[in-house]
Order: structure tokens, then C-alpha cells, then sequence
């Protein structure tokens, strides 16, 4: 190797087109949607590709990084362009980068976000489709990997932080919240430990609010805001 | 923008080359040194720039990534090449993107690892010289920024992953345990509070042997592989 340092020699000649290593981004989109039988199934879009490598399979919605913008802002503009959908916060999630991934060499920086049903437009999108995360179709690229990577992540994430806020309403009952956990994990919670569990958390503050309707009515909870958010760090992000 | 597709179109014009971003990565390695007071304190090892952007300042061990190999193994041998350091693991830490951190374009891919103090080798290194991770310097590039955000992430990591791991040897008191936890954290914990929690936590299992010396004889603890690894995921690292 000639070159061990992070500043391109001087003189460095143009890297040959062959040999250059390209930096895109992708991003997961994870919602809820509440299927026939009622029940929720955590669900992401893909976009289905109109040219090779992998013309007519599905991908994740992305693109390639401008040189003039961040990896961040590179992520919610690819993402908006190629679905219509903008969160308010997306956050990186991994940078992929086998050397076999795509045709060319390809390093894909991927970000994710968790959105509430409420977020995402009603507009119809050409050649985009949501799916159940839990059954896709074989993936372009390595996309099926990295799916199974950010499902992995949430499902950790639950454990440990309040990664389901991005799900639920500002104010919410236990069975919502308990709900949305159980979708993520794909299993039933005791509610009576569930309940025991959050509140001795810390990380939630009863309102005086009720949630009415055919059940009894249901206390309606909010996030404990002054714990300390330890999702997004010191990191700020900069478009 | 005319490209939204993670594939290049067939006829693409090479990248002009004030234009091309260029994929770098860099290795954040902590450890604990004893200082003359006998506290332990997390370092790291920085690299001396010999060459402009920011020639004669400490930076992180790095250098470019080559077309033909991975993320991973190009971390590992930009280390090695850079420091002699070897580490069996190095995860990645995040990918820094920000337009203007370099006078070219350059995304960073970041690595990091825990080591022990005897998985360090004892040669002199030229230009690389090992730092107190709370008293940096300036250093070259946003790495002031990325150790920040590394330092940060251990410290979060410690309440809920097995990471203390890579800094102890197999078998270790709780005492040893409490200290490295105490260094990454910068502050005393109350070793009986200590105790219990992590005797309730089940990923310790106590040994039959002990450690004697000048104190009362303490038993030894080891890390019960059985508790599933949340630390590294379904990602096999591939080289």
C-alpha cells in the first residue's frame, strides 16, 4: 500500500472509473399496520427497481450521495424523492460495504427511522410498495441482509431505550404501548408484568387523561422527556 | 438530480476527480493504562500526521479504503500498518460524512475495540504515541468529534452489554469488574450496590478459584457465554 494517510497525495492522478468505490445511501422505514385479523405487523417500503443490476426487484428506497451534501441529508432526500415520506429524524443505522454487494463497488450508508401510521402520505407512489418485514421477497443487492440487520437492532432496542415513542401518539395507554412492543418482538407480554415493568422504569409519566370508548376507560401516558435521551447522543445532525 | 437509482447508468462519464467522494476508514482503540496514582484511565493510540491537511497533528489510525476489500478488513489493516495493534474484533462505530471535515470530500467509516493492556504490543511505534481519552489535544480532521461520540457509546454500553469483557482477562474479581466500569464511567461506585447488580444481572458466573495476594483471598468470576451476545448481531464479519 502507498497510501496509509487520509490526504490523497498531492499529485494523485484521477482514480480510474473501474476501480472507484461509490457511497450511497439507503434507508428503513418501519411502521405498524394493523392487518385483517387485527393485528399489528411492523411493515417497510420498498421501491421497486426500473433499470439493472436487478431491474424488477425490490430494493430499499436511496441513492447516491451528492457531493455537496451530508450523509444525513443525502438519506431524507432519497428517501423523499423515491417515496414521498419525510420523518423528522432519521438515524444511521450501519455502512455496508462488501466488496460483492453490487456490480460495481458500492458502499451503502443505510439509515431507519420508526414513523407513526399518521406520518406517511396517503399519495399512491409509482413503484412503491410497502411490505410485511417479517415475509419479503428476495431483495436487490444485499438489501434482504440489512433488513434482517435493522430488525435486529429494533428488536434489541426496545429492551433498552424508548425506541417505540417513534410509534405511538404523544399520549398513549399501556395497552398501546405494550401493543406496539409486542409487534416489534412478535410475541404476547404478560400485561400485568408489562405494566409493572414501565412503570418501574421511570421513563413514563401518567397524564390526567382517559382514553374512552367500548373498553373502561384507560389511563393515557406520555415519555418522561427529562430522561436522558440516550438514542441519538452527542452526535447533532447537520444538513 | 438525475440519479436516484443505486445503479450507476451504463454510460456514466468518469467522476471528475474535484468531484469524487473518496471512503476512508479509521480505528478508535481504547484501553485502561494505570496512572502513578494507580487509577486507570481509558487511552487510546493517535497516529502523527506527516503530511498536509493537517501535517504534525494526531489523528485516529486510518488510511484508505482499497477497492478489493471490505470495511472490516480494511480497519483491521490500516491498524496494523499504522500501529502493530491487532485486535481479535472491531466493530463498527459510525459513519462520519460531514461535508467540510476534510478539504476533499471524504466519508470515514469508523471502527472501534476494546483491548486489554497485555494485547498491545510493547514495540515503539514511530508517530504513534498513546493519549489520555478525556485530555486530547486538537487532532486532525472531526476525529476530537468521533473519539467524543466513541467515548460516548461506552459509556452507554457499559448498563447494558458484557463490554467491560474486552478489557478484563477470562477470569476476574468483581472488584477488577468495578474498576474498569469505574474508569469508563469516571466516577466511584458503591462496590456492594455494584455487587449486587451484577450478581442479579446473570451473565456472571462465579468460579471455584480466587485471587490472593495482599488482600483476603477474592473469588474469580467469568462472563456466562450462555446469555446471548447482544453486543454483535447477525453481521459475520466477512474479510
Amino acid at each position: 500500500m502507498t497510501q496509509t494517510s487520509l490526504s490523497p497525495a498531492p499529485s494523485s492522478a484521477p482514480t480510474a472509473p473501474e476501480e472507484a468505490t461509490r457511497v450511497a445511501v439507503s434507508t428503513v422505514i418501519f411502521t405498524l399496520r394493523r392487518d385483517p385479523l387485527d393485528d399489528q405487523t411492523v411493515v417497510l417500503p420498498l421501491v421497486r427497481r426500473t433499470r439493472d443490476p436487478h431491474e424488477g426487484l425490490w430494493a430499499l428506497p436511496g441513492g447516491w450521495l451528492n457531493p455537496t451534501e451530508s450523509l444525513d441529508a443525502a438519506a431524507s432526500r432519497t428517501l423523499a424523492e423515491t417515496t414521498g415520506i419525510a420523518p423528522s429524524y432519521l438515524e444511521q443505522l450501519y455502512a455496508f460495504g462488501a466488496v460483492d454487494r453490487s456490480p460495481a463497488r458500492v458502499v451503502s450508508i443505510v439509515y431507519w427511522a420508526l414513523v407513526r401510521p399518521d406520518e406517511i402520505p396517503n399519495d399512491v407512489v409509482e413503484n412503491v410498495s410497502w411490505f410485511d418485514a417479517a415475509e419479503l421477497p428476495r431483495l436487490a443487492f444485499d438489501h434482504n441482509e440489512i433488513v434482517e440487520y435493522a430488525l435486529w437492532r429494533l428488536r434489541n432496542k426496545v429492551g433498552y431505550s424508548r425506541i417505540a415513542h417513534g410509534l405511538l401518539a404523544d399520549a398513549f395507554t399501556l395497552a398501546e404501548l405494550r401493543e406496539v412492543y409486542e409487534s416489534i418482538l412478535g410475541r404476547r407480554l404478560d400485561p400485568a408484568n408489562f405494566r409493572r415493568q414501565v412503570e418501574n422504569s421511570g421513563t413514563l409519566i401518567p397524564t390526567d387523561r382517559f382514553r374512552t370508548g367500548s373498553h373502561r376507560p384507560a389511563r393515557l401516558y406520555r415519555y418522561n422527556q427529562d430522561v436522558e435521551l440516550a438514542d441519538r447522543g452527542p452526535l447533532v445532525v447537520r444538513h
